[in-house]
């Protein structure tokens, strides 16, 4: 087993990769270990007990490599893992990219009135609106699913006049809803945030939960006194299915090239 | 178990309703069954044993309901049983979505030029190639994929301007490819065939895999002496999952009000 020095995340595919940018910018000295369980995407349609037992799954693997913290770098295993359902079992800390978002958005909101933008199945599952109103109780949420951005941005659509018009749509009921603060709720989402910031009033807080993910990891690694200042990062790749198509697609995400993903197949396999 | 009077059909969702809307309108007369596989769609991702696996499992289904013949209403499970698989099994007639569109379009094309609209998995498996170039072997044909369709299609923005311009988009080789004959091969697509009318040259012969599909079921009652002209016809739908969800989206592409869908999953859990 290596040294515990890595930060660990994982999502059901490519979508962590906007988290996992935001922590090589925020912490670029920090080696990172990337899980996309690109064989079971998307998590979406499937049970909290089957997601929950794929995560553990995951998150035994990742422990395997040496992590010394873990990201749930995707909205549908974080809802169904939340209540501290890992944290309770690995001693190491464990970070869901719902809570730092959710945690930003009622700190910035003023008239406690917050919208969120998410996927059909994020919204369904209520998890953004129960932690905010959790934190906040006089808060009033406004969940907007928009199932065509992840396809959108999937095709790498980001900056095309159709993906305007659809963002645009899905956007209107902001007008009567008068919220002061807009919860990006969708690891794809963070690459449409300038075509989203275009289309809303300027008094309204954009939260994203990717950088807001990345600054809980960087005061978690202070907290626990886990940082590493003076090595040369080193970034791993792990999928449970094709490893190119994965190589391909993810440095949209992650915003540079990927050289080398790994097959775990055989290691999930084993289990 | 029934008499065999009645027209099986299945899909891994709701698009095979296009192609039983079809049916309807060509066969008012006949009873139909149809399947939606809710549970385990997309078939896209899927390995090609597992879709035939599945679809023996539905064809047997079907059977036990009294079906006189079967149609594979569904792209990727068409081209996984391709080669007469299923028809070899089961001694009723067996009618792929995709056989009788490549022969209508084999029989329009003069120049031999075929442009073929379909998911990206459906061209990947290059079913719609290689049954053109054995059918036609001068024939060039233009796969062109385009993946936003289908989640546009289920969002009923068939008539969005977002739409037009992806559309627009998807379309725009044709002029290069100069083809005379567009097929279109996924069984969403027919609910786009107007707005893709409008954006192809007026020479340019649509082949709608839907229609050709009920033209050919049509055929082959005929063939085997199968009609039914006196009785009113009944409609059932079986899923795999959630009964309700698939009566909501199926109406629309069904294009009238289902009534009532059965949960399959006891009988084919029970298999």
């Amino acid at each position: 087993m290596d040294n515990k020095d890595k930060i660990g995340m994982f999502d059901s595919g490519v979508g962590g990769l906007t988290v996992m940018r935001q922590v090589q910018k925020l912490l670029p000295n920090e080696s990172i270990i990337y899980f996309g369980d690109t064989a079971r995407v998307p998590y979406g349609e499937k049970s909290r007990d089957t997601i929950i037992s794929y995560s553990k799954e995951i998150a035994f693997f990742l422990l395997e490599q040496g992590i010394k913290v873990l990201v749930i770098a995707c909205n549908t295993a974080a809802s169904a893992c939340s209540g501290n359902r890992l944290q309770q079992i690995f001693n190491i800390p464990v970070i869901s990219v719902i809570d730092p978002a959710v945690q930003r958005a009622v700190e910035v909101t003023k008239s406690g009135r917050i919208a969120v933008l998410a996927t059909r199945g994020t919204v369904k599952s209520g998890a953004y609106q129960q932690e905010i109103t959790k934190r906040l109780p006089q808060a009033t949420v406004f969940p907007i699913a928009c199932p065509l951005l992840v396809p959108l941005v999937e095709e790498r659509m980001v900056d095309h006049p159709a993906t305007r018009l659809i963002v645009k749509e899905y956007l209107k009921p902001l007008r009567d809803y008068n919220v002061d603060t807009l919860l990006l709720g969708c690891t794809h989402y963070p690459l449409l945030s300038e075509m989203i910031q275009a289309e809303i009033d300027d008094q309204i807080t954009i939260v994203d939960s990717a950088t807001t993910c990345a600054i809980e990891v960087q005061k978690q690694l202070l907290i626990h006194q886990l940082n590493t200042e003076k090595t040369k990062p080193d970034y791993h790749f792990y999928v449970s299915d094709d490893p190119e198509n994965f190589r391909l697609n993810g440095q949209f995400f992650l915003g540079h090239p990927i050289h080398k993903v790994h097959s775990s197949i055989e290691q999930l396999i084993s289990r």
